[in-house]
């Protein structure tokens, strides 16, 4: 072919690291690479909860994209995906169209909220940086607004996250240390504070070890959360969520409900015909659409089946690692080798966050990890990803020094 | 008469001034003091318009009432006033009843929005700590919240300040200031966001010499402020405001109107059935009510009547002043002494701020001030009165030292 144009939708995880090591592997004669994203900056999915609670400043939790990959080489188009249309080799944009030889999808997820009714009207999500950033906002107007109103609305203090997987506990983690913060600020008495979280199953975090789902419990409860576990959510009112137990239906008053329940790939993936598995295109090991060799897909849009039959979790983890092969798949077919690499998932362990000085987790060879390893092992893997996306500087930039803090 | 009871009420410039005094004039047996105030703490109403536009932190406009008076010699009863009964010697408050032998009315003042619909519950007034510190919040979380709804909406990034006196003229000034940075920060377009200052006379700060009010104007108007003189406020909506110019009547888009535009004294001082003018008491000279020798009355709800027929302005400056007399008075009132003392006012003059670093004024001998020399007068100014109030400790804690900047 001629100088291919190569197209990355999205900058998370995947498609950003993805145009990082492309950057690095071809020279400018080689291809013409071209990624479209919403915004003009990364953000670090795994950090939002950070910003949404409002331990960390937002800020620390994008990143240019700028910062990372050289504009004078990759173009940047900023724009939301409307259409993949893989038979054209084309791709509709709000504004515009733009036209690939190779595709890569990397448009990541979206909640899953159309089940319960209310949830897509008043509960907030954790799904990109402004709904972050407005959760934080949301919930330290509600601090100030509580002694400026004459009647009290306690509603206004109280916080129900539902789901009590990987993302409803670390955002309840950071809650539970940001919280008596606010009292202290708004003069509220922490008593009157309520931090609730609903489980559907049986247990908080139901993938990891029994030891570490205690451990997390106890840090959680020591703090003042309230979890509620064979609880599901019925639904979510502008002042109040309803859920049910046992049978019976509760009520618990409050104006901040965070839905952390369940995501699913970015519907865009299903509906641009590509076959697709709950909503993912199951990929070829060379982490191509089995229908077009011109079409690759990371992160959460990708499913990749284990050995035993089950789906490898869709984490940054594991985009980061396809990016890698993508990355390489996409320099041979460029330089015109037909023998790609296939995708081998590693595990490299789960560390949960429990707030910025407490965590669990297990890492190679199912050693578990509590407390201050945990939160060390943490801070260092998300280090790491700065240094393999940006270099020393990114790292000195956006990094995590306060290893033990 | 035995060891008399002095009772305080409010805890503003003109209370809390006077409670300091009275803490040093007297020893312990010679009188019990007590100190009734919504709130633990005393809050410099004139520097609101900085807290309410986040440019400073909220807690540096406050001071725990503890930090400046010895809770080991006078009480403090945090309660709200609900009537004053002066002919029973009596004071209902919401939890109880306080006897005084000696009263002193500093209940401040509170904004007049009956005349205008709406303006009591849409609009933002500038009358106490709490509503300060809700307004910064409101604009922040408007700003905030931009992006994060899908349809985005003008009326949460126009900001409308009804009255261009003392009040609105420093709030604008600091908004001016401030805007820019909320803008960087939420990643919105300044030019999308409109300050506008509504002023039904025919020109802003009416009382100032007009090379001042050019000077201030210019100020603003170089920071994006829109001055809109003979405008008269005619309602507000949740996200509108209503005036009238020239006959016509316009609307502006807006979800944060503060009405700066006029104040009144509290009306427990007219309900008290002591005889009031415009809502204020007509005291002696020696700042007695006329009809009661044991109510002392201070601040904005005292009327003091100029040579010429004129009121004195109720600023801070007048109610430290009037103070002094009052302690002085009331420790000759328990020592026996039949003389009292006459308050005779001293205008210093009058610095109005723009902006941490832009300011007007006029000081003695009518000499005018501009820019930075007004801006340090000012600093200085606020600096004194801690000092005066809780010693050369508490300049250091909530002093502001950055006098050029």
């Amino acid at each position: 072919m001629n100088k291919p144009e190569i197209v990355i939708l999205g900058a998370g995880y995947g498609g950003m690291m993805a145009t990082v090591k492309l950057q690095k592997l071809l020279r400018p004669n080689d291809a013409q690479i071209t990624v479209v994203n919403k915004h003009d900056y990364h953000y670090q999915t795994t950090r939002l909860h950070e910003a949404a609670a409002g331990t960390i400043h937002d800020d620390l939790t994008r990143i240019p994209i700028r910062e990372v990959v050289d504009l004078n080489k990759i173009n940047l188009i900023q724009d939301t995906v409307v259409e993949i249309k893989w038979q054209e080799k084309e791709v509709r944009l709000e504004n515009g169209v733009v036209k690939y030889d190779i595709l890569v999808i990397g448009l990541g997820f979206e909640a899953e909220t159309k089940e319960i009714p209310g949830l897509d009207k008043h509960a907030f999500t954790m799904q990109s940086f402004n709904s972050a950033r407005f959760l934080r906002n949301h919930l330290q107007y509600n601090f100030a607004k509580y002694h400026y109103e004459k009647e009290q609305n306690d509603a206004r203090l109280n916080i129900v996250v539902g789901g009590g997987g990987f993302t409803g506990i670390e955002l309840m983690g950071e809650l539970a240390n940001r919280i008596p913060q606010l009292c202290e600020e708004y003069d509220i008495n922490k008593a009157k504070v309520r931090m609730i979280i609903l489980e559907s199953s049986s247990s908080i975090l139901p993938d990891l070890d029994p030891q570490l789902i205690e451990y997390a419990s106890n840090s959680l409860e020591s703090r003042g959360v309230e979890i509620i576990t064979n609880a599901s959510l019925k639904e979510c009112k502008p002042e109040s969520v309803v859920y049910e137990k046992d049978g019976k239906q509760l009520t618990i008053q409050t104006m901040t409900t965070v839905w952390c329940g369940g995501v699913r790939a970015n519907s865009i993936v299903e509906k641009s015909g590509l076959s697709t598995s709950n909503g993912k295109v199951e990929v070829e090991p060379s982490l191509q659409a089995p229908q077009a060799d011109d079409v690759f897909v990371i992160g959460d849009c990708a499913l990749i089946m284990n050995r035993d039959g089950s789906a490898y979790p869709s984490t940054a983890q594991f985009a980061i690692q396809q990016a890698n092969v993508i990355s390489d798949n996409i320099t041979r077919l460029v330089r015109g080798q037909k023998k790609l690499r296939e995708f081998k998932p590693k595990t490299r362990g789960t560390v949960v966050s429990l707030g910025h000085n407490d965590a669990v987790g297990m890492i190679i060879n199912d050693r578990k990890l509590y407390g201050w390893k945990a939160t060390v092992t943490k801070k260092m893997i998300e280090n790491q990803y700065l240094v393999k996306l940006g270099g020393f500087g990114l790292l000195m930039r956006k990094g995590k020094f306060n290893l033990f803090y």
